[in-house]
């Protein structure tokens, strides 16, 4: 195993009713003034509103509401909520939503206290989080990012067009309340789609250097089989509390740091959605379900024993009268089968890149990274898209 | 998944020569009076002693140092340290070396600013940790216990012959620094033993409720598999580091609380040996060896499908031909099988326990606890240590 630190601050709160349960108490420990973010006010439709705003009128709390957060937070609503903060002396920010409402309220708890710019210095450029960001709890609705459990927020500059994250421990929720029952009325697009961006986050970790025995991979094939099992399950039976249980927590684990030890990880795929999404504004999970399987089709001889390791313990492939690469490629075959399964969009033109010169254009903006198994060339990225068209 | 509220605060730093590359900073955060705790003195042999009051002694501490902490650390060690502690207005506890090391600290630190009797207060009944004990930090030299990164204490009353644990968050240590090179030094005996308490940890929280698919089963079952393999590389050459560091940060892994999570756990082979060792003073690993697999013959009908998955999914055994009980034995005998091969002891006569009426004897010294599969009679534990005899 590669040397590490890890440490996560985070005190995470499971299961059913947990936020009756726990956030009474949890307020206590926090002045008055509150932030309460959310995104496009599903949550109004859901009940989950009137229970937090219940809870925090009960508590005495000043609550201001910060609202509108739209998929793929931009740094202008970065902005919008940092200066609500200033301005209201917020002594807490409760985020209540998905991925996009937790990184959005992360960046807001930097941007409420920093006096420069955050997105120069800190997204742009990976900085030192000296200042002490105003403090962040979270109450989960969508599983899938796993945002609830580390310092990572993923922010897109709307002019630039540019989307990209950091993870500073800093940033991390003091805590997280995760209810399964929350995420039963999610429509299921949006859980399958949370669900392939879990199970993408275990893959970008697995496919990665060094490549030797460590104990990080193996719990990582654990979790995804249990995301592939699990989220058979949900789309059978949306109310199957076992299955949403531990997609939310497997959700988590993928995210918490924990399957990133004494690994290094690179994220081409995502480096690549990320662009997807700054023109498109489409969804991640699907943006990210497009990319996976062109991706590892064009890059699977470079890391050929990950692959066949891949496809055996994962995708269960019978390795009997196949030769080595024949067995890595049924892995992704089978990675491409179950998105269609799932029913998840397979080309770009569905994400809406209209035409063949769009995808080319967007394929150029994205990041050079080394890689761990093939070091990406602006060549291989277009390939890339040009085979996801 | 069962409800559950997770944190841990240990920050914990991984890796070749991490103590010369990160003590150095972490001491600035402490005020000056250290107290330096070790046990017999095995790091005065093997270097670790020089290097760690090197570094003490350029960071300007003034250290008062408290060794001799045995195996099985008793109340009264833990009352020598407490004293020591307070005489010398300690800001700081470092613990180096083993489990027992960090236990008897965890103890001392909780000790040192608590004016009850913290025997009665937190470990015959479980308090609430409401003091803020004395800041603690571990430097690990031999792994195993995963004491590391809880706030778990196992404590000796050697006057009550009990021996006991709890694991209170606040007694997590705030740092812990494992280098796997620290472990070459232990000799094989001890090494065996250590990591047989990490697989009797992963087996302990497996072999318990709910039954239902459960993420935190899976990655237990990587975590086994992974400890399998890699003692029996270790075994063939101490010196690889590979297996060395996989087997640290399991170990780690089992304690953490990660693999608990969703669960209920008993824990009832340890609290059964917990009494053979306050009897016999017996290394806690060989206690556990010679423990599990009577104690797994006596209830593996009562959990029949767990122990039909332990089988296959940790031992490989094949199924065709068998029926479910032969396969969920086979598996118990492949456990007992690897504790020959490993060369742990398997009879409690080898532990120093001569008679039969002895062995009866400390049988009836044991808790009954409710137990996930079988609640525990007097005379099931009668038999299990009879058939250990």
């Amino acid at each position: 195993m590669e040397n590490f630190v890890f440490e996560n601050l985070t005190k995470a709160y499971f299961g059913k009713k947990c936020v009756s349960q726990y956030l009474p108490e949890i307020l206590q420990g926090y002045d008055d003034n509150v932030l309460l973010a959310y995104g496009g006010g599903s949550i109004k439709r859901n009940g989950i509103y009137e229970e937090v705003t219940g809870i925090l009128k009960a508590a005495g709390k000043n609550v201001t509401e910060f609202s509108g957060i739209m998929p793929n937070p931009t740094y202008a609503k970065v902005m919008e909520g940092a200066k609500l903060a200033r301005e209201n002396k917020i002594d807490l920010i409760l985020a209540v939503g998905g991925g996009s409402v937790m990184d959005c309220c992360k960046a807001v708890s930097l941007a409420a206290v920093y006096d420069g710019d955050i997105w120069e210095d800190f997204w742009m450029k990976a900085g030192t989080v000296t200042v002490k960001p105003v403090p962040l709890g979270i109450i989960m609705t969508v599983t899938g990012t796993g945002s609830e459990m580390n310092g990572g927020a993923v922010i897109t500059h709307e002019l630039l067009k540019i989307k990209t994250g950091r993870d500073y421990p800093a940033l991390n929720a003091q805590f997280a309340l995760l209810d399964p029952l929350y995420t039963y009325s999610v429509p299921k697009r949006q859980m399958v789609s949370g669900s392939f961006d879990s199970l993408s986050h275990m893959m970008e970790i697995y496919f990665s250097l060094p490549n030797e025995d460590n104990v990080s991979d193996e719990i990582n094939e654990a979790l995804m089989r249990s995301v592939i099992r699990n989220l058979r399950k949900a789309i059978g039976n949306p109310e199957d509390y076992t299955a949403r249980s531990n997609l939310v927590w497997a959700s988590t684990m993928a995210e918490n740091r924990i399957l990133k030890l004494g690994k290094k990880t690179d994220f081409e795929c995502h480096l690549m959605e990320h662009q997807v999404g700054a023109y498109t504004d489409c969804n991640h999970g699907c943006g990210l379900a497009v990319l996976h399987p062109p991706y590892y089709r064009h890059i699977y001889k470079d890391g050929l024993p990950k692959f066949v390791r891949f496809a055996t313990e994962v995708w269960g492939i019978d390795l009997s009268g196949k030769t080595e690469e024949e067995v890595a490629l049924a892995g992704v075959e089978a990675l491409a089968d179950f998105i269609k399964e799932i029913g998840l969009p397979t080309t770009l033109w569905e994400l809406g890149v209209t035409d063949k010169k769009q995808a080319e254009e967007i394929a150029d903006t994205c990041f050079l990274s080394p890689g761990s198994y093939r070091k990406l060339t602006r060549e291989d990225i277009r390939a890339i898209f040009a085979a996801a068209f």
